[in-house]
């Protein structure tokens, strides 16, 4: 069970997938050569294959466990987290003028998927942190800034996303939790909240709670709810933690997988908080966290699902089988089969595809940033629920594939298959379910009316245009795929009914990913000049894989008719 | 966490669906009426609901257990045992010579069916001691059957089946299990076997395995393959457990799921056995157990499947949500959602119809055995692989659907959602994983040029056909993807080389499986005279899932090429 640092696929996407180069043309992101990137990439990918990889089976094995109150986190963890902050890896994009590296989302993206795939459980941790460091930039008074950012981006200090109530979950609007104005520039709040990921640790001087809560003269809805900085212990005159504020842990969840991630229902009991943005603006200020976390999401899903892959090939390469299609031309192992080849060869290509549009995305948030342009803007907004959901749903069936491939020792817990599948799970449903994202891509995301996405459909016909002449049959295959989609997306802007837009969300989404992985290996294959192995996988991408677009917009196209037919008295019996 | 049994489904599938009425009409199963077999079903179903569905949880959550040598079951499991026994429900379908019920298998199946959904872990067990039942009555020599039969039959004992060795998982013909003649009628049996279900129990007064092992003369590979029976305590002269055999567990394996069932490490040191069937022709008989298996298994899938499913339609129509789509006129739960219903409404299409393939497979076989007819034989063999794959595939899908629909709360375990997931993860692995059926579909079972498929297929088109004037939509898309369908077998059976059969062969099953579950769906849709909510679900399956079987079979038509151009180095880059 060991990791090797997917460095080689960065560099590949940089120089030939993503456009890296527009980076570093950039003002703000001048430094960020290719060279610079890949050299910080080398030096982040040992820290994950010698420190974080390891620890990955503590989690599984030794769970965080709640004792008198204090949450104890797996063995070595501490060891691992330690080894995370002072890499500097969790401020690596955050801004200089509190300690951070001032990077591209680009490169911390790499590096998420690679801590990913070394230990999920942990990783969460400095993810959350990340998304917090990202609000308070944009949304907290200065004085907030700078007593809490140099902490957080040092790693000295923990954030945590205190969103989720037991009667409001999808529904946030929902939430109850209560604040109430001391008078003295202080809150005092007063709620339990439920599925606190890393909710509390024995490893960081202090935790920073970013909560969700309702003033007194609040709307009901998500339009009354405001933001609130409520640490574990207060910081006294000098920002040092001091006194332990009104606030626990009241238990831990027993999950399916990710056991080494603290999962905590917390109780807020008159803690005392600092507003952070305009009060009622909660909402919006907490998207900026969910944008980034939802990228991050998807990120962890596809970085498990790595892992998962590298140990199925190399279980395939070494479980012997007497005898083998291949006779003695083979390797006398059951990477010989055809099966096993199909599918490590589709986890393979459906890793590529995810990762390809994730360092996409990224590279979008980065030249929003860079340039202001409301073009880029649009298409990482775009981009956003079809990453998270497409990477998830790829660091599921690869994980499942890889139980697969192991056969009965896929069950059994000691090899590390399971721990993989089990792990990668909840990814499809925290930070807003795979569901809810589809929803936003046919919902909020269209409307523009499809414009963003028809962008970005031009430009993947411009290329099969292209590429015509050397690659006649993938070419042709995009080409028409992406106007299917075309049509797609022009049948669901035409819905007024969202439940017709809503019923076939979820394929929809599928769909779309497809053609857009189907694009990007096209391009690699361009890369390669239609000879290597890049190429072969974009074959089987494209020949094998990308038809399943046409069933999916099918559905996508069927509305929801019938669906409310069945009543749900119907559907019981 | 409740269960209801489904024996209005089996009510509708005997009427409608399966064509039961041709059992009792034969002379062997005269007595099996659609009346008496409501009857048993309706039994069987009072026991899965008040006795065996609470037991689920406590397997999970106290594991069996290896203490002193001793395997200790989870708590409850004995009475749960205890009540199949008693009921008759291991042996009703086993030789009333030797106290079984002699009942279809088509009964037996079903009976099945509501022990897997109640609880998988214990239902295992008399599983394996069907298997074992079957086996000795077609190859054991009157002597053991009639020490063995009747109390395997009681439930008195259990039965086992003991493949697998550390280096012979699926090449089975590796083993290296030693049997020796004794000189008086018995063998000395030496060597490890692993993932033995149920291979000890404190329940049983005896546990019985069925052994391979080579004997001296024994050729290599399948060929010298010897099957023996091996019990924990050897019969005395009055056919009670005597002196214990030299046999014992090794370990218990720590798994994903199905933590209520003992999976033994099995060491036998010169234990003794006595030969079934005739020597070296271990590996026919042992695939009487398998076939019995491998429909017993895509069983345990859907089985799983449906309680997943039932609980999830429990949890979204009492979750509550602050507004639904619905607004007033909906029940202010999240069935309310267009992606809840699709959800709930894909697992129950998918759960009707590969219950709709295992019911007429058993009955296939049922007939099979009532007339001898061949045709009879070839439906049973075709279907073997189709239900086992297909059937765990929905298990593990919509158990997996059942987790999403419970959202945040389905990752804890809690709910109970996840561990639906994690058991029915080993159905698509045990019994020749899911690739080795369709292997055998596309190998085996096209062997006869495809004639048992075409005239399964003429009986689709034909149905399709009769069907055009009511339901113009449906049947032409039915019988369109059978001649889809039609033209893929051409092309499988045209390859001769296997690589190029064996690449596509996993989407090929799928495919096949989609127009079969449409064929029964659309059966379904004209028995309700297209009115109501079976008719709706039919639309559901055909118009939004069948369209995937184009996709399946481009996958299945590609053949082996691309696949191996990459060679392992390649995949691992």
């Amino acid at each position: 069970m060991t990791y090797r640092a997917t460095t080689d696929d960065f560099q590949f996407l940089f120089d030939h997938v993503i456009g890296y180069d527009q980076l570093p043309e950039t003002e703000l992101f001048a430094d960020a050569t290719a060279d610079v990137a890949i050299a910080v990439l080398t030096e982040a990918g040992k820290m994950c294959e010698d420190i974080l990889a390891p620890l990955n089976r503590n989690g599984d094995l030794t769970p965080a466990a709640l004792e008198n109150g204090v949450v104890r986190t797996s063995p070595g963890f501490s060891d691992g987290y330690k080894a995370i902050a002072e890499g500097g890896w969790i401020g690596m994009a955050a801004d200089p003028e509190y300690g951070g590296m001032g990077l591209p989302l680009t490169l911390q993206t790499a590096v998420n998927d690679m801590m990913s795939a070394s230990c999920l459980s942990l990783q969460l941790c400095p993810l959350m942190t990340q998304g917090q460091i990202e609000t308070l930039e944009h949304h907290a008074s200065d004085a907030l800034k700078d007593l809490y950012l140099p902490k957080l981006i040092s790693g000295e200090w923990a954030g945590t996303m205190n969103l989720t109530e037991p009667q409001a979950g999808s529904d946030v609007g929902a939430l109850s939790t209560k604040a109430e104005d001391n008078g003295d520039g202080t809150f005092s709040i007063t709620g339990q909240k439920i599925f606190i990921s890393w909710g509390d640790n024995d490893i960081t001087e202090n935790v920073c709670h970013l909560v969700l809560a309702r003033l007194p003269d609040g709307a009901p809805g998500t339009k009354g709810i405001s933001l609130f900085m409520v640490p574990k212990l207060i910081p006294d005159a000098d920002g040092n933690p001091g006194e332990p504020n009104s606030l626990r842990v009241v238990s831990l969840e027993h999950k399916m997988g990710l056991h080494g991630s603290p999962t905590a229902v917390m109780s807020f009991e008159g803690a005392k908080g600092w507003l952070v943005g305009e009060p009622h603006k909660g909402m919006a200020a907490m998207f900026t966290m969910m944008n980034n976390a939802r990228m991050g999401v998807g990120v962890q899903g596809y970085g498990v699902g790595e892992r998962a892959y590298q140990e199925a090939l190399a279980y395939a390469m070494e479980r012997k089988q007497g005898r083998t299609p291949l006779g003695e031309a083979g390797t006398g192992t059951i990477i010989d089969f055809a099966d096993v080849r199909r599918m490590l060869t589709q986890m393979r290509t459906e890793l590529f595809a995810a990762r390809s549009m994730a360092m996409s995305l990224a590279l979008a948030i980065d030249m929003a940033r860079a340039t202001g342009d409301d073009d880029w803007k649009a298409r990482a907004a775009l981009l956003t629920p079809i990453v998270k959901a497409y990477g998830t749903e790829v660091g599921m069936l690869v994980s499942h594939l890889g139980v697969q491939v192991h056969g009965g020792m896929g069950f059994i817990e000691e090899t590390g298959a399971a721990q993989h599948s089990r792990d990668v799970r909840v990814t499809a449903i925290y930070e807003g379910t795979n569901g809810i994202q589809a929803m936003d891509l046919v919902g909020r995301k269209m409307m523009d009316g499809g414009e963003a996405a028809f962008r970005l459909l031009d430009e993947i016909e411009s290329q099969a245009e292209a590429a015509r002449a050397n690659f006649p049959n993938m070419s042709e295959a995009v080409w028409s795929a992406a106007e299917d989609l075309r049509e797609t997306i022009e049948w669901m802007v035409e819905q007024s009914d969202m439940q017709d837009r809503f019923a076939g969300a979820v394929p929809f989404l599928m769909g779309f990913a497809r053609v857009l992985g189907s694009h990007y290996h096209l391009r690699a294959a361009i890369a390669e000049g239609g000879k290597g192995p890049r190429s072969e996988l974009a074959r089987f991408y494209i020949n094998r894989l990308l038809p399943e677009h046409t069933a999916q917009f099918v559905q996508a196209r069927t509305g929801a008719a019938g669906l409310y037919t069945l009543s749900p008295e119907d559907l019981a019996s």
